[in-house]
């Protein structure tokens, strides 16, 4: 039942810069039109779990991205729109209550996104793998991938693939 | 005439944790007792610029590790241990003025090390290469690799490299 990170960041571990946009990572031209292995990613999972900026973010691409069923953790959103009614479930609660509720609805692989609720799945080290792209920019502010922890956590390197001259893929698996 | 940094952090970006110890870097087994590159790095580079607090841990080794000619920027210190006299200079200064300084010596090729020197250097965008080694473990605090930047810097990777399951290191380079 692994709750799993897939996400990009720059040299400093930002996922989004200053103003909150990730221009600086979708200007990078793509010529071979890759999915750089997202596709493969997303058949993996069973749902997708997200904080309300990534929510904001993803409610703004023409479409509504995800064919899985998506929860956003929120206490401020009480509505979610009409064209994803079905699709996506405001929920709250601690971390380890959403994992276990999830889990009861046959919900077991979790791709976690966004800042703030990778931060609090990692303060209850709840997450088992880390797929991180490194984007070859410094940004120097911006929105970090990772915050203050009390504890270390171990992890170890699965996989570290070039995906082309600015980005790099390593996929990470926790280790006691 | 490159000024380059080679360093190890985590995956959070911390290159010594909250007590200013890289404890959980060096505990990490190495089998193959391999220098990951260090040496034909080290070949390349003409000199080393480091900040106090790296000389500090450096001056904790059991002896002086550098063959080629150190410089210390620190405004604190004003004398160097007798015995590495000659292998070691304090030097103060603005950045810009301290390569100046060294290219104007012959030191072409500088090692860069030190968060807040690396830090330092990328503000007045100094810096043309970066070997960065992640290490697979998540610290929550610690000594940052980087500061806040005003500029976004892009670089390009030349290589990564999986070196073993804890390590990847990665050659990003300049680009305007």
């Amino acid at each position: 039942m692994p709750n799993i990170v897939y996400i990009a960041c720059s040299m400093d571990g930002y996922i989004a810069d200053k103003t909150g946009s990730i221009d600086w990572l979708t200007s990078i031209p793509n010529e071979s039109n890759s999915d750089f292995g997202y596709g493969e990613f997303m058949d993996r999972i069973d749902g997708i779990v997200m904080g309300r900026k990534t929510f904001e973010t993803v409610l703004s691409f023409p479409e509504w991205p995800y064919t899985k069923p998506a929860f956003v953790l929120s206490y401020t959103i009480s509505k979610i729109p009409a064209h994803i009614e079905g699709k996506c479930t405001i929920l709250n609660g601690s971390v380890n209550e959403i994992v276990q509720n999830l889990n009861n609805q046959g919900i077991n692989a979790i791709y976690v996104d966004g800042g703030k609720t990778i931060q609090a799945f990692l303060k209850e080290d709840l997450i088992d793998e880390m797929t991180i792209t490194t984007v070859s920019k410094i940004l120097g502010s911006g929105t970090p991938l990772f915050g203050s922890n009390e504890n270390l956590l171990n992890f170890k390197i699965f996989k570290t693939e070039l995906l082309n001259k600015y980005f790099t893929k390593t996929v990470y698996v926790r280790e006691q």
